[in-house]
């Protein structure tokens, strides 16, 4: 069995053609800094046949939405389980904004490819959209801000609002790199810079930027 | 004299071609949430004949940096005005959300057209529109963030993170309606709503979640 263990760790499994095809657009996306990536580039950048991308995903829509769905899983996940936590409220918002920062720092693109998906198709795939993807993370603001108010952790903030606030915030360091390279001159966000986004923003939500005894 | 200023405020000038495209551009900007509307529907709406955007603008990419000056006029001049103003940092902090979030309603279009124009264009191009309409506030920030912290108003926040805190928290309502529409059943943002969101980003970026005594 020793044996066998060691044989399996060491003949890594090829990606499959679906998996490469979408790691070749998620590079794409990030290299280009656009959801507008040709096919063509897609399928030279995964080494397979652009027509592969109607046999997996039914077209190119069929991609973008397999796309949200394998770069989201992670962090719905984490929030589903966060939710589950017996901790404080603020500590399940500090965890999921952290969260979020690192999947946007990975998936630069995903803020823009949701609200691309939610402006194209016919409306049942948009509500589709905004059930799978939207409404776990809004309901979870919901629980948070109902047990942050009921245990006077919280102020009264509005659980609606508070979804734009936190994916405005956390997102557009990465939605809007050109104005960091542009008016900063900064072309990549480290990990070192994106350790410093996290806190900042942890610290202006849950405190704000005044000093606390000013 | 009388008689003359009256008839001067009766007779309401014409708009010129040139701002009654710029206009037709926003207008149509804000009909499809999204910036790719093709220069015929611009020309029709405007009532004029699509070469006159060669004629006035040069051609498309100036007709969009024409309009990206037109909607942040306000916003800029405002901007410059608080910051000569003899008032605490973080009431300096207050004011400018607000005049952003109303400037964004105004033009929701506006966040996506500037990062539009940083992606597009000659290396120079990109540099001048950085130069001209980001530079000023991250100039801002950096003295609001400074006398903050000097009068021991402030935590020691980062003024160019808070540029992505700030613009990424104000716009997200607005690049994301669909978001509002798909998720919570609210097609328009109305000035109540708009009211209750510069109330609640106040209050975030001031105090945070946390209640006083939390």
């Amino acid at each position: 069995m020793a044996g066998r263990k060691a044989i399996d760790q060491d003949v890594e499994a090829p990606a499959s053609g679906r998996a490469r095809l979408l790691e070749a657009t998620s590079v794409a996306m990030r290299e280009a800094d656009n959801l507008d990536v040709p096919l063509s580039d897609i399928a030279a950048k995964a080494g397979l046949n652009a027509a592969l991308v109607r046999y997996y995903f039914g077209g190119k829509d069929g991609l973008l939405r397999a796309l949200l769905e394998r770069d989201t899983e992670n962090n719905l996940a984490e929030l589903e389980h966060l939710l589950a936590m017996d901790i404080r409220p603020s500590k399940k918002l500090r965890y999921h904004l952290a969260g979020l920062i690192n999947t946007y720092h990975n998936y630069p693109y995903l803020s823009r490819l949701m609200i691309k998906l939610l402006q194209e198709g016919t409306e049942e795939e948009r509500q589709r959209i905004a059930d799978r993807f939207l409404k776990p993370i809004a309901a979870a603001y919901e629980v948070i801000v109902r047990d942050g108010r009921a245990i006077g952790e919280f102020r009264d903030v509005d659980p609606k609002l508070l979804y734009f606030n936190v994916i405005g915030m956390c997102d557009h360091l990465f939605s809007s790199s050109v104005s960091l390279k542009y008016c900063y001159g900064i072309t990549v966000v480290d990990d070192a810079l994106k350790r410093q986004y996290i806190d900042q923003v942890v610290t202006i939500f849950l405190k704000g930027v005044l000093a606390d005894d000013a």
